[in-house]
């Protein structure tokens, strides 16, 4: 197909896939005598897996380059790639953590090992978990890094099954691809069903009597 | 406190401070006869707040103003000041909803309405949680609304406490300011504990011994 399907496609202007050619986001199509290029589905793939990287994981340009980067590099084995392209969707600190963050990273590391899940060293969530907890700290929550049990108990019960679910794509590139996108569109859902589920709490607390309306209507004292 | 201590306070940079000061996010501190300005203690939480709205939510200086307008107008009933903080986090869809997304918006708002969950009509997580079901399709993932119930039923045990939490603070703007970092810091916190078990699930899923594998020392058709 020419560049006006592809972009009738893929959803993506005309001026963006050019931009992502010029960026080395995207493939060039294959050249034709007339010195047009011709795309196929995997441009259409490509463009749609580029734009939900943007929008939805809200990733840089140069995030998506090196991210696509460690989806083709066919060199790694599949769990490494897994984790260079997880890895990928952050960064690693760039300077030196302050002492209540690197407390916080030491109780992250801590917890960790007691749930005996196996991370990279280079693997940039457990530092932004530590820094986190010394936000919450800082505006005076009680945090601990059992709070997050929960919450992980409840995560370790599909991830298993998303896992599988990559793996047993057709080729390599799927399986990545396909982990890749459920990491940021599940958790971009997750988190949209919890501003829901907060909102709807918010409506209920308004709605229900305080409990100084509800002495009103009780005898005091008597 | 001079602008310097308010630096080091905070752990923003002079000139970042400077900047919102410039862009209206900071209040001015109290002039003084030498043309230096004092800043307080609200300074010091309100740079924090700032800061994690832009780092941990990944807001743009302008989403930032307008949410702290909402935190700051006194005006608005605590459930409203809530909901418009909440919606001023994300966009509603700035054009028509292509036809794909908008099948995905009316099994939201199903869903939502058989969950018994009120949420107003400009709430703008609706529409985001309709994308995501719709771009999970177009990546030929099997998705229905249904499978957001556990998530739900997860989420929904957490949030009552949170908005009592919030709503026991001793004023109306501590009550939206801890809502507001609530929110922006524990879905984020959710989002990195998510990675953390995909990154341990990759990990069991490539040592455990695939079922090929396991073939092999299987005696077949006996």
């Amino acid at each position: 197909m020419r560049v006006s399907e592809l972009s009738q496609r893929s959803g993506v202007s005309v001026a963006s896939i050019k931009y992502y050619l010029r960026e080395g986001l995207l493939a060039s199509g294959t050249q034709t005598a007339s010195n047009q290029a011709i795309y196929g589905e995997r441009h259409v793939s490509r463009l749609r897996l580029i734009r939900s990287l943007i929008d939805i994981g809200g990733l840089s340009i140069s995030k998506v380059r090196a991210t696509l980067a460690a989806v083709d590099d066919g060199s790694t084995a599949l769990h490494d790639a897994f984790g260079a392209v997880m890895h990928g969707l952050d960064d690693l600190p760039s300077e030196a953590e302050s002492a209540d963050v690197a407390t916080a990273y030491a109780e992250v590391q801590n917890w960790l090992s007691a749930r005996g899940w196996h991370i990279e060293p280079d693997a940039p969530a457990p530092h932004r978990l530590a820094e986190l907890v010394a936000t919450l700290r800082r505006f005076d929550f009680p945090v601990s890094l059992t709070d997050f049990d929960g919450t992980a108990n409840f995560v370790q019960r599909t991830v298993d099954v998303e896992v599988q679910y990559a793996r047993a794509m057709p080729d390599r590139t799927a399986a990545v691809e396909t982990m890749l996108i459920g990491t940021v569109v599940y958790e971009r859902a997750f988190v949209e069903v919890r501003r829901l589920a907060l909102e709807a709490a918010s409506f209920r607390a308004d709605r229900a009597p305080r409990s100084s309306e509800l002495d009103v209507h009780v005898p005091r004292r008597n």
